[in-house]
C-alpha cells in the first residue's frame, strides 16, 4: 500500500523510510554500501549459532527462546535474513520513536564519534551540557538539571536515592502494574511479576493500586469517581505506611508495559497535592512515554502536572546509544550543592549518546513530530480502533492517546475476563500468541503483554504504514473473536 | 620529549597518536575537519555555563565541583580549550584501554551506526553474537556465555542474581576496600564509603577483609602468611555467617579503585576452593582490569583460577559506546535453559557497543597490545617507580602489574600512616591536592584516591609518552615529601 495524499505531515518526518509495506527490499542497501545479507542462508546460521552458543537473554528460559535474526532496519521496518519485512509496531521496546536508522541520528552518532567518543563525568562536555539545556528548556516548573545515566533502571535507581537524601525518609510507594527496571531498587518498585523472583531487594518499597477503570480496584463506574477513589486510597496508603517515613511516590505518567494506563482527569493532580501535603518528592517514571509518544515532550504536560523529578530513556535518542536521566527540580538540585550527592556510573553523560539526544532534539523541532503524533494518534488510530469495538466481541477496551494504544482482549466483554489470564505462560497463553503470529505473518510485529496488544510504532511511521499496520492488527483480531463469545 | 627508539613495540600500537607530550597541538583536528575549539574562549564559556546550569554531577556537591571542559582526545592525550595537553595517566575511569579516539574504534562505531545502531535484546544480532563468541573465546574455563548490560554496576547486580537463583542462597560476601557500582545492590556490595550514604539498600550483604599486607589485617608479615590468614579469615566469615546462607562472593580480582591490591599468590586459588567447599558461586568483578589492564584478558589469568561468573565493562571497548555484562559458565547458565532468568533491560547487547567490542579484539590481537601490556609493565614502570623508593620519603610502598600500579604515600615509612586519612576531605586531604595539582601543572592527569596515585594509562601508550609521564609524578612526589618525616 502506498502512502496516501493525506500523508502530507506524515511524510516530513522522514525521507528515507522505503516502502516497507509493500515488502520491496530489492536493491535495499545500507549507507555504506553494503548490501544487507538477504537471502544468505550461512550468514543467518552464524548469526543463530552465536546466538544460541554465548548469548545469555533477559527474562528468559535459554532454551525456550528463538530469537529472530535481525539483518536490517529503515524507518519503521525491520527485516530478517530472508527478507521479509516487518513494520514495528512496537518501536523496539518501545525505545524507537524516531525509527531505524534516521540519517539525522546516525550523522550525530558518526560525527561525535570522530569527535570525542567519550569523556567522563567529572569534566565538561560541550555536547553532554548541550543536552542537558535542551531537556531543562523542555521540562516542566523548574526542572533545570539532569543527571546522566545509562538505561531507565538506573535513572529510578538515582532519583529515588536523591529523595530519600533529600527527605530524610526511606520508603518509596509504587503503583501495582508497573515496570521500573531491573537493577535491585528498580525491580523493587515494579508491580508486575517481574519482582517476584527478586524479592527483596529494595525493603523499603510499598505498592498501591492505581486507577484503572475497566478493571478499577475501587468499584467506580465513572473516571471521576476513579479519580476520587484512586486518590483516597492512595492517602490511606501513605497514612497507614506513614507519612514521615515515605520519601517518594513513583509513577509512571501513563503505566506502559503493563496497560497503556493513562490517568483519569484530575488525578495526576492529586498525587502532586498529596505529595505537597505530606513533603513526599513526586517522580513520574517517563522512560517509556516521554519525548513525544504522547504528542508532548514529557507525558506529564498532557495532564499539566509538574513532578518534582522525571526519569527518561529510551525517546531521549531512540535508544541508538545507551542513555537515561533525571530531570531535577531546582529545590532538589540546589539541596545537592552543598551536600555530596552519593551516586554515579562511569558513562553518567556519554558524550556519543547526548550527540544522538541532541540530533534528537533538532529533529523534533524541524519535523514537527510532537504535532503529527498528536494528529495521527486523534486522526487515525482512536477513530480506527475505536470502530473495532463493533466488529471484534474480543475487544474489551480501547485507550491510549498519541503514538501509544491498548487493545484490551477479553473472552466475555459481559465478565470482562482477559482472553488470557494475568501472567499466563504455556499452553494458557496460547490464545495471544496466535494473535502475535497472525500480525507477524502479516509483516506486523506488535508489541503484546498479557492479554493485550499495544500499538506503539516509530512516531515517523507514515500514514501509509500506520493504516496498513492497524488493517493487519484488525484482520489478526479475527482469531482473538475465535475465543471470545 | 620525542619517543625514543627503544619505542618499537609502543609505536606498533596506535598510529595516531599525535605528539602530546611536547604540547604541539597547531593543526589538530577531528577525522571530520573540525578544527578544534583551542583558544576559543566563547566555546568554553558556553561549556562551562551549560555544565553549572543544567548537569548534575556524580558523586559530588554541586557547587564545590568546577569540571574541566575538555576539547578533544587522542591516543593517551586530551586537551582543554586553552589547548593545554594532558597526558592521560588515568585513562579517563580506568575504561580508556585502547586512549581517546582509537581510529578502529572510531571506525566500528561509524560503520554500524550506519548499518544498524540498535535492536532489542529478543531478538539475534550478528555483532552482538559475535562480541559473545570472541569474549567466550578467551575466558577462562567453561565460561561461554555471555550476559550484557550497560555497565559495570549493573553486571554486578545481574551475576548477583545469577548466583542467588542458582544456589537458592540470598546472602554475597564482598570486601572491605572494594567498589562495585553505584545501583543498589552494587552498591552495597561496595566496601568504601560511596555506600554509606545508601545503606542499607541490599541488606543480604557482608564485607570481610582481603589480603594487603602492607596494611595486614591478620598482623602478616609475609605473603603467604597473608594469604593464608586471609583465607583463614574469609572461611570464618562464610561458616560464621551460614555457609548455607552464602549465594556468592565476590571479589575484584586485582582490587582497582581502593588500592591495586594484587592477591599474593594462592589466595585466588583458595577462595576458589573454598567456593567449592561450600557451594559458593565465585564471582570474579573484572570491571576494571578485565581486557588488558594486567597484561591478559582477564586478570583471573594472571593468578590461574577460573570463577563462576565474571563481570566486565569500561575495558571491552574503551568505554566508547556503553557496555558491560556477565561471563557465564555452562553450568550457571544450563541451569537457566529451563528456568527462567529474571533480569533484563532495554539496551542489553546493544550493537553499536559490540560492535566497538569486537574492533577491541581485533585491535587486541593485531597489535599484540596484551604483551606490551606486559612488557612495558615489567621493563618500564615497576623498575622506575621501585627507584623512587630510593628518594622519595613519601613513597610508602609501590604494588601492581600491567598497566595498573599503585603508589602509597605516607607521612612515615615507620608508622605507615598515610599521607592524607581515610576518606579525607576539604583541608585534611589538603596534601594529595597538591601533589595531583604539580602533575596537572606537569600536564599529567593522575587517578588520586585516598592517600595513593595510580598509574593507569592507556595501554596503547607510548613508551615516551609513559617515561615522560612517570618523570613528572617522580617530580610531582617532592610534594609529597614535604609532609614526611
Ligand atoms: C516505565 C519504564 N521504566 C523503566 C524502564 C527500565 O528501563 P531500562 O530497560 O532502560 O533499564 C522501562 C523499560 O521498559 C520502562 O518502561
Ligand atoms: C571494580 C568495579 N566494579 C564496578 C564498577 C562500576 O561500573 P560502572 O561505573 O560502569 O557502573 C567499577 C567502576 O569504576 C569498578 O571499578
Amino acid at each position: 500500500m502506498q502512502a496516501s495524499a493525506a500523508d502530507a505531515v506524515a511524510d516530513t518526518a522522514t525521507d528515507t523510510v522505503t516502502d516497507a509495506v509493500a515488502g520491496a527490499v530489492t536493491g535495499y542497501s545500507d549507507r555504506l554500501g553494503t548490501v544487507h545479507p538477504f537471502g544468505d542462508a550461512a550468514a543467518e546460521q552464524r548469526v543463530r549459532s552465536d546466538d544460541r552458543n554465548h548469548v545469555f537473554h533477559s527474562w528468559s528460559a535459554q532454551a525456550q527462546i528463538n530469537p529472530l535474526p535481525v539483518a536490517a532496519g529503515e524507518g519503521s521496518t525491520f527485516w530478517d535474513y530472508e527478507g521479509n519485512a516487518y513494520l514495528d509496531f512496537s518501536s523496539q521496546l518501545v525505545n524507537l520513536n524516531l525509527g531505524h536508522q534516521h540519517p539525522d541520528l546516525v550523522r550525530a552518532i558518526q560525527h561525535q564519534a570522530g569527535r570525542l567518543a567519550t569523556i567522563q563525568p567529572s569534566m565538561a562536555s560541550d555536547v553532554r551540557g548541550e543536552l542537558a539545556r535542551l531537556i531543562a528548556g523542555v521540562a516542566p516548573g523548574d526542572l533545570n538539571k539532569v543527571f546522566f545515566t545509562n538505561g531507565g533502571a538506573d535513572a529510578n535507581e538515582y532519583a529515588v536515592r536523591m529523595a530519600r537524601r533529600v527527605t530524610g525518609r526511606r520508603k518509596v510507594l509504587s503503583m501495582y502494574r508497573s515496570y521500573h527496571g531491573g537493577t535491585s531498587t528498580a525491580i523493587s518498585l515494579t508491580g508486575d511479576p517481574r519482582r517476584w523472583a527478586n524479592e527483596p531487594s529494595d525493603s523499603s518499597v510499598a505498592h498501591f493500586f492505581g486507577p484503572y477503570l475497566y478493571r478499577s480496584a475501587f468499584h467506580s463506574t465513572t473516571p471521576e469517581e476513579e479519580t476520587q477513589r484512586a486518590l483516597e486510597h492512595l492517602e490511606n496508603v501513605i497514612v497507614l505506611e506513614g507519612a514521615p517515613t515515605v520519601a517518594a511516590i513513583i509513577i509512571e505518567t501513563v503505566v506502559g508495559t503493563n496497560g497503556v494506563l493513562v490517568p483519569p482527569p484530575g488525578y495526576l493532580a492529586g498525587v502532586r497535592a498529596l505529595c505537597d501535603t505530606y513533603g513526599i518528592v513526586y517522580i513520574a517514571d517517563e522512560v517509556m512515554v516521554g519525548f513525544g509518544r504522547l504528542g508532548e515532550w514529557f507525558a506529564v504536560d498532557a495532564f499539566g502536572v509538574t513532578p518534582d523529578l522525571i526519569t527518561f530513556a529510551k525517546g531521549v535518542n531512540s535508544g541508538y546509544v545507551p542513555l537515561g536521566g533525571v530531570v531535577i527540580s531546582d529545590r532538589i538540585a540546589s539541596f545537592f550543592d552543598t551536600v555530596s550527592f552519593q551516586g554515579g556510573l562511569t558513562y553518567s553523560g556519554h558524550p556519543l549518546a547526548c550527540a544522538a539526544g541532541v540530533a534528537t532534539f533538532d529533529v523534533f523541532e524541524r519535523d514537527g513530530i510532537l504535532a503529527r503524533v498528536r494528529d495521527l494518534g486523534e486522526r487515525v488510530i482512536e477513530p480506527e480502533i475505536a470502530s473495532w469495538l463493533e466488529r471484534h466481541p474480543s475487544l474489551g477496551e480501547v485507550r491510549g492517546r498519541g503514538m501509544f494504544w491498548a487493545l484490551e482482549l477479553v473472552r466475555s466483554r459481559e465478565t470482562r475476563e482477559p482472553l488470557v489470564p494475568f501472567n499466563a505462560a504455556g499452553a494458557d497463553a496460547a490464545p495471544m500468541a496466535e494473535v502475535a503470529a497472525a500480525c507477524k505473518a502479516a509483516g506486523v510485529w506488535p508489541f503484546t503483554h498479557f492479554n493485550r496488544i499495544h500499538i506503539a510504532p516509530p512516531l515517523i511511521i507514515t500514514e501509509g504504514e500506520l493504516r496498513h499496520g492497524l488493517a493487519a492488527i484488525d484482520a489478526a483480531l479475527t482469531v482473538a473473536d475465535r475465543f471470545a463469545g
